[in-house]
């Protein structure tokens, strides 16, 4: 299991309704409303997508407070990931990360070079600065993921800093955006840079990986390089639709922020309590815990009986079987957790 | 303008709704009840697709006559033949065909060999059997876009024995099957064989092509090799819903395929009365034309003023600017298609 999210796989193993911890979606669900706007955008399914994606990056560039043609879109964040990837010859990483940063350049041949993260998980930028050649593709999960850790501004400034002397390219994966604290927005502080992209998705913060829409900004200049290879038709119909929706309520994005704030404080003071693990700080909705006594199989598969699927961590590289990764849930949701926690030993 | 569909460009064109006839859509729309689906599938939004699409590929396998583990499945029927180019490092087309054939492999910095048809359209099978070699990848369309010409069985078992002797391998696009004559069934006909994969799609036959659903036959081997190169979670939530109903409403089905001959015969037949032109014989729900006397923008102008969109054919490979393309409708739109026609000289 390389990915979280894989429920189906271990729903018989509990009597019961499984909750999945282990894929890290805003528990308050889908913006209301969006359902009607799926009904009376029923009819977009019977003509192609708009090849241009003209409405969709008018909405999508209304929300990043970008312009229309500096937006890229595609079938999820992992689409953008692919395409941006064919555009390097070599694709460098900070391990652990999202698997997708090594596997989608791999698939496609390229090479990819991927420096360990420091034992706190701060990036190595000496090794950074050392490495980095003219032409590379940098790409970082900010927040990374599965650390829960966002780059800081001054250390995100020379980052961007080292890439643009290497010459090189810098992708920021902010799936997480929306959950993090608002210090800072990428989009807005390297506006005016032609070799950053920062992409975003639908998926964890509204709720919808279903739907599939990923997108992000870029300078206008990369967006029609990213045209000429992305595929035809990528992002469907209905992907289109709730985008005239998700990004207007902006009562649904505070009340997700401000109880993904609450529920993450809440987990990681109750987790600080517990003597076999130690949770990391994480900036966003989801937790990565070291285990001290136990390995993540025994932990999965204690917790799997109680209902709680969480995700073994160990196929993150760089990280060993002592790590599992959880999200933040619902008030609910998450006071079973740290039962379960509790209960545990 | 590369694809036909592209309706949004034009809309400012006429006054009053535009048939779209550069786009190969069933006219019927898509099966009745499907929206029901759709209301009943709304929760599948927030979990992620299925990682190994077990429910997807068992609708599917029915409809095809095959096995779950032979099914292959795709955001739309391009991400499988962008993900298949990737797995051969030549590819081989006829032209005129579909641009992706040719566009999805280049992009991925494949080899693309291009053999133009015969006159009359038909393949060149000795040039063909010099072509080929060891490991490449013949893309050939069944029926072909956009000359609407299904490969007879007889001819079809000879390039599959060409492919056979070169050790190649045969991907037939068959997006179009469903309009055709029932002569025979790739699927059934290949479905020992080791080195070719059918795709189809509910885009055309099923009037989805918002919904991004493409799928197809190959063996456990090639899907299991397939598995290993495409991105993770690429058929949305509500393509998966769709599967568990298109398939099964066979009088839908059988409409379609009734109506589309009917419609086929009533065009082919009233545009063998027009001197300025040359209507090919057609296997789908398209039609090409060799214009006699003008060019296809003269054509293009003029219809779109009576709110025809027909397909500009020269942005096929392999046609010049003497050739459009149009699409098979509805009984009342393709006698408003023929009145434009007849009344044009």
């Amino acid at each position: 299991m390389i990915h979280g999210g894989d429920i189906i796989t271990y729903k018989d193993k509990f009597n019961g309704s499984i909750i999945d911890y282990s894929s890290n979606i805003n528990p308050l669900g889908p913006p209301k409303g969006l359902r009607k706007v799926f009904e009376s955008s029923y009819n977009d399914l019977t003509v192609y997508p708009d090849i241009k994606y003209r409405e969709l990056k008018e909405n999508i560039s209304a929300y990043l407070g970008c312009k229309e043609d500096e937006v890229i879109v595609g079938n999820g964040a992992v689409e953008i990931i692919n395409n941006i990837s064919l555009i390097f010859n070599r694709t460098v990483v900070f391990t652990p990360c999202f698997y997708e940063y090594m596997e989608r350049p791999r698939v496609l041949g390229k090479e990819v070079i991927k420096i360990p993260m420091k034992e706190n998980f701060s990036l190595d930028l000496e090794t950074l600065e050392g490495v980095l050649r003219n032409g590379d593709l940098l790409i970082l999960g900010n927040p990374n993921n599965p650390t829960g850790l966002r780059i800081p501004k001054k250390e995100l400034l020379e980052i961007s800093y080292i890439v643009n002397k290497a010459k090189g390219f810098l992708l920021l994966d902010e799936a997480f955006f929306e959950f993090c604290p608002r210090d800072y927005d990428s989009i807005q502080l390297f506006n005016d840079l032609k070799n950053i992209s920062v992409i975003r998705a639908a998926t964890k913060f509204f709720a919808l990986p279903g739907i599939r829409l990923g997108y992000g900004f870029a300078s206008r200049n990369f967006v029609n390089e990213y045209s000429k290879i992305e595929s035809p038709w990528s992002v469907n119909a209905f992907a289109n639709a709730a985008a005239r929706h998700i990004f207007m309520d902006k009562a649904y994005i505070e009340d997700s922020k401000t109880s993904t704030k609450k529920e993450r404080d809440f987990i990681l003071n109750e987790l600080s309590n517990i003597k076999w693990l130690k949770a990391f700080y994480s900036d966003t909705n989801f937790i990565l815990i070291k285990l001290l006594k136990y390995n993540e199989d025994t932990i999965f598969n204690s917790f799997i009986r109680s209902g709680i699927l969480v995700r073994k961590a160990s196929t993150f590289e760089g990280l060993d079987q002592t790590y599992i990764r959880i999200a933040v849930k619902d008030s609910v949701s998450n006071k079973r957790l740290i039962k379960t926690f509790k209960e545990f030993e």
